[in-house]
């Protein structure tokens, strides 16, 4: 085997970890926890299913798309940090960024680089590409809450206000999943998953 | 919520039972068997990273994506096949078809129709796109089972042959990853994982 594409196939193993990074949010039959990558690859079906809704027109979905595949592979290392997790938010950023640093590494340098300034651009969320895909990575574990009657929101108890303030740049890729948000927040308050 | 993006939302509220679709393929770890939207993701990262060996050129990578990621979409009523499973093998079709029609009419008419014939074309084969997608969908359970010392194949009793036989269109995708499969597949005989 050619040494870069041994380089492909050992990053394509070592992703595989993703399978086994738990998120906060569970599936909706509420058996069990989410994990990185059936999280990743919700995302990747929401963008297809949803791009009109980005504020943008001409927004470039393969950008979306790739951004959403590999956003969270850094959690490899860092592991999961709760949205609401005011301690692990502090070294968030720094384990990240020391976590991507040697996980797209193991990719051919160019490569590597390519994804990991994706994965950054993912991050600063300033280009209309990360602003959707930003929007998609909140709107998922609110659906999943809202079908799991509020389970994460119960669990570390937690307002619709934190929750409304956490979405709330969900509007910069998308108004319209924007009021969606504001819908589904409004439905879990009434149907008691949500304290007001 | 206006009634198409109530249909929307009502979609991906459905697949979410991908994640519950086990496969006969284990995860790295050996902990525990891979499901249907793990697999996706892992093969959208794959149609990321290895672009570059398909033998067209100007393949639309959008397209093999988006392929991936809803190409098993249809075993959350007909459940995952096994590749060697002759008997399963003979209703498959039609099991998968009567899938598609009722999950894929979820979703607003035209986008519906969109998708189910974008899984059609997977299915088919024929085009550059549904080639490599397919190639992907060979080589990474080849990749888990290298990892896992031949789970699935010890587990069905299964030789290099019949691999070989059932991997074979991978090269109709990509004559290099073709070539990957049978060095993989010749290091599993040495390793014993495998019986020639």
């Amino acid at each position: 085997m050619e040494d870069k594409l041994q380089k492909q196939i050992e990053f394509i193993i070592e992703v595989d970890k993703l399978k086994k990074i738990c998120r906060q949010s569970i599936i909706t039959d509420s058996s069990r926890a989410e994990n990185d990558a059936e999280h990743s690859w919700h995302l990747a079906l929401m963008a297809i299913v949803l791009k009109e809704y980005a504020n943008e027109n001409d927004l470039d979905l393969l950008k979306v798309i790739k951004m959403v595949v590999i956003h969270d592979i850094v959690e490899i290392d860092a592991g999961d940090t709760y949205i609401f997790d005011v301690e692990g938010y502090k070294d968030k950023s720094e384990r990240e960024i020391k976590a991507a640093e040697r996980i797209y590494s193991i990719l051919p340098d160019e490569q590597g680089k390519e994804l990991k300034s994706l994965w950054e651009e993912f991050e600063a969320r300033e280009t209309n590409e990360a602003k959707f895909a930003a929007s998609l990575d909140r709107l998922e574990p609110l659906i999943l809450n809202s079908k799991t009657k509020g389970h994460t929101w119960k669990k570390h108890n937690i307002s619709s206000d934190k929750v409304k303030e956490k979405n709330v740049h969900v509007q910069e890729g998308s108004k319209q999943l924007w009021s969606l948000t504001n819908e589904l927040i409004e439905d879990c308050i009434l149907k008691g998953y949500l304290t007001r």
